[in-house]
């Protein structure tokens, strides 16, 4: 049996393999893909953003099993910066989420940052895909938001939620514009906080100021504090209601065709970049290079040139 | 005269303009960028970078006044990635290195990760060269270390300081690896905190692993205070001294070279994202692009095609 088909049929070390060979470029990938996708496009894919510190893989984790009460599967893509700084909640959010290791519907795959955030956004869109055909709905993808980039991932969910702690009330004053793009749902974690309320007030507050079209969606606040569980099945209704509306609105056609844009684009970003790359190694650049930096040539001379050699003529 | 006759005359007006028509892909600064490129390339460019709220910018701040007692001209480039949760510190940095702001010698431009990260490394380069040409020399580069992307826009540097605080031990074993790849100078700020010298002993405990060539450079570790001025004058001696090592080990051109191939490679790429985005926003992909929502075509298949129109075949 094809790798596809045992991906259809539910093997998680089939899928785990495809992914495995998407990563790596593998040539196998590309015909396995083609094969699931049309098995793909039916799943929520739901984002969750935040802070570091916000809780994110807390609330994740709860929403797992609130989900899984409905026997569906679950699958979760982790996306982590991976900083030289920080070092990254990898291993926390993996420890932290490892009850659900032993259950064979879940899906959690983490992703670090090494390389380029453009090959990030190839990789979360074909994981999520995998998982999807594999049988995962809502699909989770969950992203340190720390700048724009990791945010470009979200394009992939059609719901996105940003979770917030309290005390948060300047900042959201410096941010209005960014976060209101991006959110559907307000979720204040770490409710039992002091300034919870305030947060919330300041996030009603930022929303009253955005004139909403009538029948849009109007961006909703959650409570919770995740840890104890508390606010996370207001949290699920908050979720589904907002696919309801997806589905009434006729806007999910709008989230499904970003979806396959974002997904088409960071697949031909990523080719591209394979080829700029070969093409920089290349002996001809390497004493292109030795011109640049003797000044002998510019960059921009130089640029035409390259392009004309990489690119076709505008159609 | 000239945008870039009076800019290598040193006015201050004729850089910003220059900058501007960069950003804005304005045709008149490819014919520029030209003419000020054989002006470039002698310059130090100094990268500085570290998570938020280790005073980067404090330190660049002091690291400009003493930079400016030689009387030469000091250019910074600020990268801030604009996240739409934490807000980004521009204000704050802007306002902190405000008293410079009188000085025309001093040439501060901030930016912000508003859209892509590619096109920041892009901006990053022009601003830098720009700047050369206008007469700085060093040129600070800070950039808020929180994912490869940013650090990315360190190669555009010779010499990379990063700024860390006290009570960062746990961290700096977990993050080893990507750190040991960028730093060559470590500054330990805030060093009147307590776990200053826990901080010192950890670095160089993790630089005692590697086997330094002979003739190498082992990256040194600075104490500073620096909103107190303390220790700003070792730090620039070492710089100076990173950059004598870099002329007499002919390390100098291995960085050079990097940084025209960083700054090649980024204008290629902004090139490419340009020709990529009309693509996508042509009528020919908007019918496929519903096709793929409908799963009547598969992305991968598509690529094929669409590489084929964008791509010409490799050599």
């Amino acid at each position: 049996m094809e790798l596809w088909q045992r991906i259809e049929e539910g093997d998680i070390r089939a899928a785990a393999r495809l992914m495995r060979y998407a990563d790596d470029g593998d040539p196998q990938a590309v015909e396995q893909m083609k094969r699931i996708y049309p098995l793909t496009g039916k799943a929520r894919v739901i984002g969750v953003t935040g802070n570091p510190g916000a809780g994110k893989s807390t609330v994740v984790d709860k929403l797992i099993s609130e989900y899984r009460k409905g026997e569906r599967k679950v699958g979760v893509v982790a996306i982590d910066p991976t900083s030289p700084f920080s070092g990254g909640a990898i291993l926390g959010d993996r420890i932290r989420m490892n009850r659900h290791y032993n259950d064979d519907k879940v899906f959690i795959r983490s992703l670090a940052t090494r390389g380029h955030l453009g090959g990030l956004s190839k990789s979360t869109g074909e994981i999520s895909l995998i998982m999807e055909a594999w049988g995962c709905d809502p699909v989770f993808v969950e992203t340190v938001g720390v700048g724009q980039a990791e945010v470009d991932v979200v394009k992939l969910a059609q719901t996105s939620v940003v979770v917030m702690v309290p005390g948060m009330g300047d900042e959201i004053q410096a941010i209005k514009a960014g976060i209101m793009e991006i959110a559907d749902i307000f979720v204040v974690n770490k409710a039992d906080r002091e300034g919870a309320d305030r947060t919330i007030r300041d996030i009603n507050a930022m929303l009253e100021m955005v004139h909403w079209q009538e029948g849009g969606w109007r961006p909703r606040v959650v409570k919770t504090v995740a840890f104890r569980d508390e606010g996370i099945d207001e949290l699920v209704k908050v979720i589904e209601e907002h696919g309801h509306w997806l589905q009434q609105s006729g806007y999910q056609e709008v989230k499904n065709r970003r979806r396959v844009e974002a997904q088409f684009s960071d697949l031909l970003q990523d080719r591209v970049r394979e080829r700029i790359e070969a093409l920089l190694a290349g002996t001809e650049f390497q004493s292109w290079a030795e011109d640049l930096v003797q000044r002998e040539k510019d960059p921009y001379t130089l640029l035409e040139r390259v392009s004309k050699a990489l690119l076709k003529d505008q159609p």
